[in-house]
This record gives C-alpha cells, structure tokens and sequence, in this order.
C-alpha cells in the first residue's frame, strides 16, 4: 500500500498557515509501516483539486484528503469527489440531524450553511464527526481507495485513527503485505550535520548494500540534529533485532569521535533531558531569563509532571528587574558574572536547588560592547557557581530558540558530571 | 507564470520535521502576485524524485526544488536534475575552491563528501552560496525552469530572494504578464469559523460572481481565525482600490455582528496589539504566569522594541512561588482572586504600570476542584483589579497556548476602555 496524502486549501498554498496534518499523517503512516511516497497541496479550486486527486491516484494505492469539507464557500473537497468518482452529491438526512444536534447540544445557533457539510457522493461511506460538524468520507475508486477528512487537526487526527488507519491495515492484510517497519531517532546537539554524516559514515556505505536498514539526518533546528535509523524486517522480532544492533554500533560511532552529544532518542526533548536527570538526583529548578524571554520556561513546563522539579522562572527582561529582584549587581547585563548572578538570584527567589541564569544580545544592534549572538549561561549548583560562554548564529527569533536549547544542554552537561 | 514547489526529503513524508519552506515559498510568491497551485513532497528516492519533476513539470511553468543538495549520502537531488535535463553531473573546479575556503573561514577541516555539492548537471548555472556550503542551481528545461536551493531555510530564503525572485519576475516580464495580487489579512479572536462565514456571507456570494476579489477563512489555532481578501488588479493602484474597498464592507460587517474581535492585520500578532496599546498610553507591563508557564512572555518579546514596555514576567510555576514571591494569600491557586493577586504581585514585584496574572488547570487531572481548561486572567491597572473566567478547550499544549493568547486578549479589551 502507498498512501499519498494531499491537504487542499488556498492558505497552504499562500503560505498563510503551515501544513501540520501532513506531518502527523506521515509520522502515524510511518509508525504502522505504511509507506508514503508523495504528498501534495492544492488551492481550492475544482479543476485543480480534481487534478491532484487524479495524479494521487496514479502513482498511489490510497488517498487521504484533508480539507475542504467544511461548512463555507470555499469548501469544495467534497464536489471534486464527485467528479473523481463519476458520482452526483447527495444530501444526506441522517447527517442533517447530526450536525443540527452536535449545533443545539452546545446551546448555539446553527448558521444554515452549516448543512453543506450533509452531502455526499453517491457510494461513499461516512466517517462519523466526533468533534465537530463536518463528516468524513470513504470513496471506492476501482481498488483503490481515497479518504476525505476535515483540516481541523484535532477532527483530523480522531478520525485517522477510528476509521482510516483501521481501514489501511485490513487492506493491508487483504493484500497479505505484513513487513514491519521501525525506527529509531537518535538526539544530538552540538554537532554539525555534515560531521555526523562523517563519523558514522562507515555503516552509511555498508547498509546502502543491504536495504533492509536506512540511515538518514535530519537538521531540526532548534531541536538539535537529528540520526534517524530506520529497518524494516519480516515481523516484529526480526525488525527489533536489525535496529537495535544497527543503533548500538552507530551510538559507539558517535560517542567515539563526537563525545556525548546524543541526548535523547525519538520523542525525548531536551527538557526531557533535564527532567529526567532533576528527578533522579532528587533536585528542583529554577530558572532565571533575559535573552531568551521565557522560551526556556515554556520548554520546561511541556513535560508531564513538571511541577516535581520545576520550580519557576524570572523573565527579567528590563535590566532593573535584574538589579532589584535577582540581586545582579548593577553594571554590565551581558556577562559571564550577570549571568551567574542571575543563576544565584533564581534558585534564591525561586527557592529551588539548582538555578540557571541566561543573558545575552538577540540583536539586532549590540549591547554592553556584545554583539548579537553573544549568550552567557550561569549555572548555580551546590557550592558552585559556574558558566558558559556561546556566540550563536542568526536573527532575533533564531538566537532567543537556540540560546534555550544551548543553554539546557549546558545544564545537562553539568549535571552529568555530580 | 504557475510555479511549483517540490520539498524533498524522506523526513518530510515521515513526518519528522515541518514543510516550513513551502509555507515561506508560498507566501513570498503570493507576495509578488506570483501564482502556485500545488507543491509536493517528494522521499529521497531517486525515480520518485524525477517522477515528482516531471508531474511538477507537465501542470506548472516554474519549479522550486528545495533539499537533497547536501553533502551527506541522502542528498540526490543533483543526480535527479541531471535525468530529469537527461545530462551528466560535472564537478565544479570553482565551486570545489569556494566550498573548501568557506571551511578555512570558520576554521573547521572539510570533511571530503562536502565536495559532492559541486557537483552541478551540464547547462545549469550556479546560484552562489552566502551562508552555507550547498549551491543552488538553475536548471533550463525547454521554456519551463527548475531552480535547485539547500532544505536549510536560512539558505533557502537567501537564494530565493538573490537569485529566482528576480528571475521569475524577468521571466513574467518578458511573457507579457503584469496582473497585480495584493492581499490583506483581518485577524480574529473570539469567534467561529462558520460564524465569520456566516457574517460576511452576503460579500462572499458578491465577489464569487466578479473574480477579482476572493475571501478565505483561515482558523488558525492560537493564532486566531483569519480572514483573507486577495485582489487582483491591472496595476498597483488597481488592485489597491479593490483591496481597500472590499475590506472596508467586510469590517463593517464583523464588527457590526460580532463586536471588536479584529485585533490586527497581516502579519501584526496578539502581542503587536498589546505593544501598540501600551506604547500610546505610555505605559509598562509585568506578567504573572502559571498556566501558561512562559509562553505569554516568549510572545511578548518578539515584538522588536519590547524593552520600550515590557518590564518581564514571574512563571510561578510551584504553589510556594506564587505565595512567597508574588504575595497570592494562601489558598487556592486556581481562582479568580488568586490572578488578580498575581496581577498585583506582578506589578509589584516588577516594577510596572500594569499587571496581568494568569492562572488555571492544564490537565489532565482537575485542581483545586476545577477542571481541565479552566483559566483565570487577573488585569491590575491603575486603582482597579479586575479578572476574567475561561473555559478552554482542548488537551494541555493547546490549554497552555490558547490561555497565552486568550489572557492577551482580555489585556487588549481592558486597555481599550481607558
């Protein structure tokens, strides 16, 4: 089976929002060894969309549509079907009082446009809305299949997993195709992608022989670069064993030429990092920051069961608030010593064990004789009161999102070494 | 001129990273009234790829290829341009020189497969590299052209802006094509999508019959509901005039049925709004965040010149912070009285003119004998303290990120009432 999966909508196409469903479409097709060659985007526009529709299902098994099913003008997903499927639109009675229900039981009052979302084409099947209003549709195409589902993420995802992935693995085993695909990613920060590319080289060359293991690098911004091992085998036991021997082998690569950059594996973050080595040792955090202006906070709070370790943050934007609430002694707010003030200023305010303190120039002009990109780190831990100097590339937004992550890494490292 | 856009890249269909070039892509196209009308993503698959190339090739004039040009194994889409232009690859003795002295620059030794980015398809022309090591290419194919950039957005957006921009519109010059497209985005919060629809339905039906102005609805999570007017005129002043026109009915419409929910235009952002505010009554902010753990702080500071009134934030993130450093009396922390302390507190202990304290459950589990979704936004300004109830919906990310916006909101309508 090969899944295309083509989101519609204009504002995809103006680059007015990103195209999130994609990624998670993929991510879920992926994780159930469903493979995915081709995804498109297309603007709503009827010969266009039907266009799409009609290059999907010439290179691909299965479509999933997202968008275009919804209660508005420019809501035209479910007419181009039609026309892919040779097939009128009907309204259907059932969905009318479902969608007139889903409208009283919130106590709204249901603008009548709402009713579009009701017709279908003749000889589809429903995806029942649990979430909102428009329904989801199955269209037999010959043997092939496509699935329309509404933009909303959240409607999105619900219905990939009640109806669509359900019905991609009957097919699936229908089709008796059962190799089982895994991955791991491993999480690196401070290396460039072209250095890992060469440490691990050596077994680069050797898998492209085989096949059944891949190797890929995936520059993620201001989540680090990450190596994405992935092996397909006959069943599940054959595809553990290939990756878990692959992993090992590229993890000693790394260690060996690189040091311990690799922090986390498949969905770790950083702060899962920081998380997991806080609450093994028994220490709480607070954290006090300028330059990257509550970035590393929001970070922190993401994982679950923060409160246990997370003590709070100072945002100490203005330098006062530096001065009269943290205890920085007045002068330069750029500094290695600033930095650890701020670092002691935030585990005494904040009552934590640990305190981090990041100042820094996010430019675009300099400050106290700094240019931009220059971010200090001050770690307070036990009778320590340590730092880091960084000189980060980039704009504004770009120097604030990697000061967060560098600055966590440096804790991390720190706190590797009690 | 219709172009297309073909990310490439394995991880793209895995769903490990966001397509944030396509949606950059699209947007500068839009910008400079250039037309696209579908964009693919392609795995690092050599036949996919040119398949990819050549359906992008048979519905589209132009083509921008983005990732595969770099220096590691995966990167192949120098070897699919030659195919695609049936020509070989020739090792560019220039672009070896070039990729060898930007390593010296930074002092790094070269690893070797960073030479494979010379290689260049016979007949194409070379678009300079500034901030990395991949060039780009330029690919003539008949009267139709692909332009080749790295996947690395930074080095993406250099090249389109330096090199392809300028060679699409010399390209829409010489064709005789000088249409103009602008477009305006009203930014919402505190509505439906199908309610909008709903308000300025009597406009759509106008403007389906004459084509040279559309509306689209854009929801666009904790970003608000966008409504786009795009008009197409013979010239600036053209296109202008419709624009201006048609946006004056549609505003008059939303606020006579909804109320003041427009808080900004383009690309102007909740936080723009609040800035915009403060700065005209000369007045400073501090922020008391707990739910929202930072992320109405990180918002706040990307909006350039923040130092000007944004004093900085306490993310109370543990019951004893809130207590002991902002002054909450002890008790209940999710509560109307407790933001309003935070909001006093924050004022306080900040330093600034105005305070705004958010507080409430995340989720899963409820707290303080409230559920999940339950915020409260506490405003202190001048002698009075006020405080708004939420019911958000949603699990904790989005709980977090609409809170962060919706507290933002409430800020925006209590400024506008002095």
């Amino acid at each position: 089976m090969r899944v295309e999966i083509v989101a519609v909508g204009t504002e995809l196409l103006l680059g007015q929002i990103p195209d999130t469903n994609s990624q998670w479409l993929g991510e879920q097709l992926a994780a159930n060894g469903i493979a995915s060659h081709f995804h498109q985007h297309v603007g709503d526009n009827h010969e266009r969309i039907v266009l799409a529709f009609r290059t999907a299902l010439a290179r691909s098994d299965a479509v999933i549509v997202c968008g275009g099913l919804g209660p508005t003008q420019d809501d035209i997903t479910r007419a181009a079907l039609g026309e892919v499927m040779n097939v009128e639109l009907e309204r259907d009675p059932v969905l009318v009082n479902a969608i007139r229900a889903m409208f009283q039981s919130r106590g709204r009052e249901m603008p009548e446009n709402n009713l579009l979302q009701a017709d279908v084409p003749r000889g589809a099947s429903i995806i029942a809305q649990t979430r909102g209003t428009a329904p989801g549709l199955i269209c037999p195409i010959g043997q092939k299949v496509v699935y329309a589902v509404p933009g909303v993420p959240y409607e999105m995802s619900d219905m990939f997993e009640r109806a669509i992935l359900p019905d991609l693995l009957a097919r699936e085993r229908a089709a008796g195709q059962t190799s089982v695909i895994i991955s791991r990613v491993l999480r690196t920060w401070g290396s460039s992608e072209s250095g890992l590319a060469e440490a691990v080289g050596e077994r680069f060359d050797a898998l492209a022989a085989d096949g059944r293991v891949t190797i890929a690098f995936l520059a993620s911004g201001i989540e680090g670069i990450k190596v994405r091992i992935t092996a397909r085998g006959d069943d599940d036991a054959h595809a553990a064993r290939l990756l878990a021997d692959e992993e090992r082998q590229i993890r000693t690569l790394i260690v060996d030429r690189l040091g311990e950059i690799i922090f986390g594996v498949d969905d770790e973050t950083m702060e899962h990092a920081i998380a997991q080595r806080l609450v093994t040792r028994h220490l709480t955090l607070g954290v006090a920051e300028s330059v990257t202006g509550g970035l590393m906070a929001s970070r922190l709070v993401n994982v679950p069961g923060a409160s246990q370790w997370f003590r709070g943050a100072v945002v100490s934007y203005a330098s006062e608030v530096k001065f009269e609430l943290l205890g920085v002694p007045r002068g330069p707010v750029v500094s290695a010593a600033a930095a650890e003030a701020m670092a002691q200023g935030a585990r005494q305010v904040l009552g934590s064990d640990v305190g981090l303190g990041v100042t820094g120039v996010a430019g675009p002009e300099e400050q106290d004789g700094q240019p931009a990109g220059t971010v200090f780190v001050g770690i307070a831990l036990g009778d320590e009161v340590t730092s880091v100097a960084l000189r980060l590339p980039g704009d504004r937004p770009r120097i604030r999102a990697y000061g967060a992550i560098s600055a966590l890494d440096a804790l991390r490292r720190r706190l590797d070494q009690l």
